[in-house]
């Protein structure tokens, strides 16, 4: 049994509340246990500097911890005048995870800004950052569309993300913080909902791992996985009926 | 009538949550309007090196925007490497505000970070922080006195701010982001539940105002206090029972 | 009597000297008793990218103290790469106070860059400043509309600045160093020569101040900012004859 | 038949010249194809505040592309006061890989600084810097290992890193960069001398990728990574005795 | 004929004011022809931490231009977060010169700050910053002196400099802005009282120089040099007496 | 006899490895004793903003360390967020001096970058710097002038350097680190091959020197100047016969 009464391979409690604040095009908020992570999509009419002029949309990710979203409190990066190694990892990490499932070229010359700003951290706040950030844009993508129908619609795919890892010899699925800091092996994962890997990234810092064990926490993470998308087209329900569909 | 239907002398609608998140010693979420912030209390147990060794305590605030709390996209501060020359001006407005309600030799050498994020803002984000994060700070000392009693509990009044200012000839009290943009005079008024100021900045950029009109926008200022004032106290309930009493 | 023998309702001694460094359009030096400022107006044949194309000026203000102007030295805000908090809110005001009198339109697309660089500083430096950019403004616009006329002069009203306060129960004016460095109330007024308001800050950090007090200190402010507009005239001379008259 | 003429499970030339510069404890310059990095292990007796004693070690990881090691010059971060974020990326994930194979409670209270410049980018400088830098860190453990003997000795496997991809639809080893920018999944494998998985990080941004790819990519990179090692076994040769022996 | 109608083997008009200032140990204005320049020495009873523990003292030097200093207005460093190349390297020779002539162990544990701070720049800005601080070192040390007398008294020499340049095919010294401007080759010298080079900068950016021109050059320099330093002498009158003499 | 057995008047062995990396317009290597710098001329087809549309190029440089190029790492300039002084200076001198000898005219709207990395540091990385960056330079302007020959051959002179200084009584060439940190002064040379000057830097800030001092150390490093020619000379053999000739 786990430290919150979970099954190995249950994910946590998750909620996703969309429309959450009222200027952004896509605006979510998502708890997964106690992770909890505000996800907004913003559009802008222009393109980064290396993009002008291809008929080709961006997508770029800012990720941030409030100060005190976790245990002890966590110096703003503006104090420091750095960003914080792993907060450019994140936001990194989640700007090709949406991107993947993305037809930039269907999307034109616009640039989506998501911003993942983390209100409660419990473990996972990236793959929870990637699960609600693809629902917000979802909704600033429809927004678009339906002021204006896209000639293909951008968004192929869902993507959403779970992590897995092995902890006392057991292999569980969506650590929360607690099981996190004490793993031998840590993996994310982000999959479409067909099942295909977007990214992986595994990590056994404190103890090499076996092929046999990554295989055995690949399928426990795509178990995870189908879980997450199915929450987030509860979540969307007829929102999402264009996704993959070109839009016809 | 004002443009959300409201009297002259009238405040937002005002809700305050109490322990919002779940590891800081005080976290509030107040929404006054559609202006949401989430407002922390940190204790941290020493003092900056300018009181080391005096046997006082201090209070600091951050005070922060979401990059969609706003009807465009703001770029974050580490982006530019720079705080917002607006930012820095609130979050001292915060510090100043609370440590003059503070009794900081009986706080002893410990650090309260008050962290206000604004989630939604629409108009007063700093007197609604203000307001917001004196809750918190509430909670956060009220949490250390059940630990360990002080010898003189250390927050000697309330402390409450709201905005007023002149549109369109007319005085009027917490003013929204719409009033606020286009009002010729606009100040923001701190004070204590005995109706003291702790701190008053008016300005007039648009247009100079008289000796009449700032003694109008007070008595109208001192009503709204009032009102602000109440909604804390309902909001501490018996947790504001300490306040001004020592602690006896 | 106060520590340097002034009356409570005395300024004091002032001096400005014009055409103080030969580069600037405007360059004056402003003393207000030890406090000794040097304040430059510089024209800029263009706005920032908010203001393009909009057929309106703007005026915006730096401010900073040499490390040696002060008891102790302050280390230079680039060898810490963060503009000091205290910094960012006086230079903010005097650009809001200079920008509050200014027909921003009839200056048409230029910049007019204010520095104001603290030499000495005893107590009111951002009052100082304020007083001396004036001048230091109205020589920089009076060179463009010697050169070729404003089809409407662009300042419309005189502003000065003081400080008042309540030291020892007694309520001052323009208070220096050791006054303010005890004061329990300080507060600073940037008014017209009409006697209007354009900014009152006032702050009770040490002991919140009542609706009587508030009313004391404006009085003697009024007094005040009558006395600086006075020495104002006479160092600008026949040269603040266009001043309100739209040039005509 | 690859662009370079290679098989597809071919790694390129690889040759690691140890003692390339003079005053690192460990400094070797390892060529992968015409990727060139320079690696040092400098050793200093102290460690960060947030281990300071523990009785444990640390090692840090620092990379950094000399400005005309690419096609075009690349700007150097500190004009842009900002570390890229693929740079952090990579120095993060070199020192999580060096201190994987480390037993950082024998290594004692000293830090282990890791530089990995690279002089030639021609794809895979990440894993090429890996395989580098643990030669150069068992040179300069060794160093001490010789001046006074560890208890245990600290290093207990080898570390070695490569790439794999998968490009018109060949899964290919050891990716050069013109394959890197044209694949469509590409992943970094970090692993021991055992075939052990340290990291891995598969990306398909440009398309997802299945359960069978990813097997099949393992396959090869476990193939890669036994000739990376073997490459270290040549370069340390009785040097690297001492590994996983615990010294004795 | 010099464009200000010198000979070119004269000095500009040049006036030190000591005590310039109120709150600085040493304060100078330094006026050399139109370039002005207030210089500060300020002690501060710690060393740097390189020097911690080894009975030394140091001398440091920061320089800097007001913005409107200049002709056209100077963005100020803090606003590009970066200092001027210039300007390093100016402050970095400041503290060269001043030490050359320190005896640093007779200073004992102490650091004086030097601050030069240009209020109008017309050429020369570099040797006027270092003949003027010069002085203000002076006042600083005497004043220590009278306050408890140095076992050795620690400045040994005068130190003093000045430019030459060839411009049209003359050789001449003390170059104002519009000569230094068009001048094929510029030289700093910083020189003692006896003579002797500390330092000595030439530069033919424009076009090379011979030794022969060199010789030229320097014969100027020299006869400036003991203009400037009588100018010193006659500035700090009975103040310069221990000067050399180890305050016997 | 000196430290490494070299005679005073002798310089280092010197190598200079042309093509050392393949992407750079210029590539070099340039080993003078122990001291090894990478240096790399990179052409962009464009001019920075104070130059464009004035049909003249530019030369701009940077100079770097890299952390372990020295006995004690040093740290990166980008973990201080300020470029070192001594670098600041470094590679503004490197900029002068091939500027020096270039027809900026002739060379037309382009940049030149040069990048100088100190691999290993033994003294003399400067003045290495410069003897390396300008075989790379002329690498790279041989490129252009074999794709397209200019009108006007751009490198007017070849230009070299060397250092000099005096230590215990001797006056030496070429000082390795041992000798440079020891010695009482030290002087940088920069020339051209027909023996002009073009920077001359000679610092006594452990003792000042005198006026025949200054012509020895001039005599010896005219000897060295010769040498350093000679041996770019040799590295650049037919490549250097457009030098000084406009190319035709």
């Amino acid at each position: 049994m786990r430290i919150d009464g979970r099954k190995n391979d249950q994910v946590r409690a998750t909620k996703i509340t969309r429309g959450y604040t009222k200027y952004a095009e896509g605006s979510v908020l998502i708890e997964v246990g106690d992770t909890k992570v505000i996800c907004t999509a913003s559009i802008e009419d222009k393109v980064p500097p290396f993009l002008k002029g291809q008929g080709e949309g961006w997508i770029t990710a800012e990720y941030n911890m409030l100060p005190r979203s976790t245990g002890t409190r966590k110096v703003r990066d503006i104090s420091r005048l750095k960003i914080d190694g792993r907060t450019m990892e994140i936001q990194r990490l989640i700007g090709r995870a949406l991107r993947s499932v993305m037809d930039l070229k269907a999307l034109g010359e616009k640039t989506i800004w998501i911003d993942c700003d983390v209100i409660q951290a419990d473990g996972g706040t990236r793959t929870t950052s990637i699960t609600g950030a693809f629902v917000a844009l979802v909704d600033a993508v429809n927004k678009l569309h339906k002021e204006k129908p896209f000639d293909v619609y951008p968004i192929r795919k869902f993507v959403s993300a779970t992590s897995v890892g092995i902890l006392n010899e057991e292999k569980i699925l969506d650590l929360c913080y607690e099981e996190d800091s004490k793993a031998k092996v840590d993996m994310n994962i982000i999959a479409t909902d067909e099942g295909e890997f977007i990214e992986i990234q595994g990590t056994g810092e404190e103890s090499p791992f076996s092929r046999n064990d990554l295989n055995d926490l690949l399928d426990l993470a795509q178990k995870g996985i189908k879980q997450m998308v199915q929450i987030q087209k509860e979540a969307l329900k007829m929102d999402s009926l264009w996704i993959g569909t070109g839009g016809k």
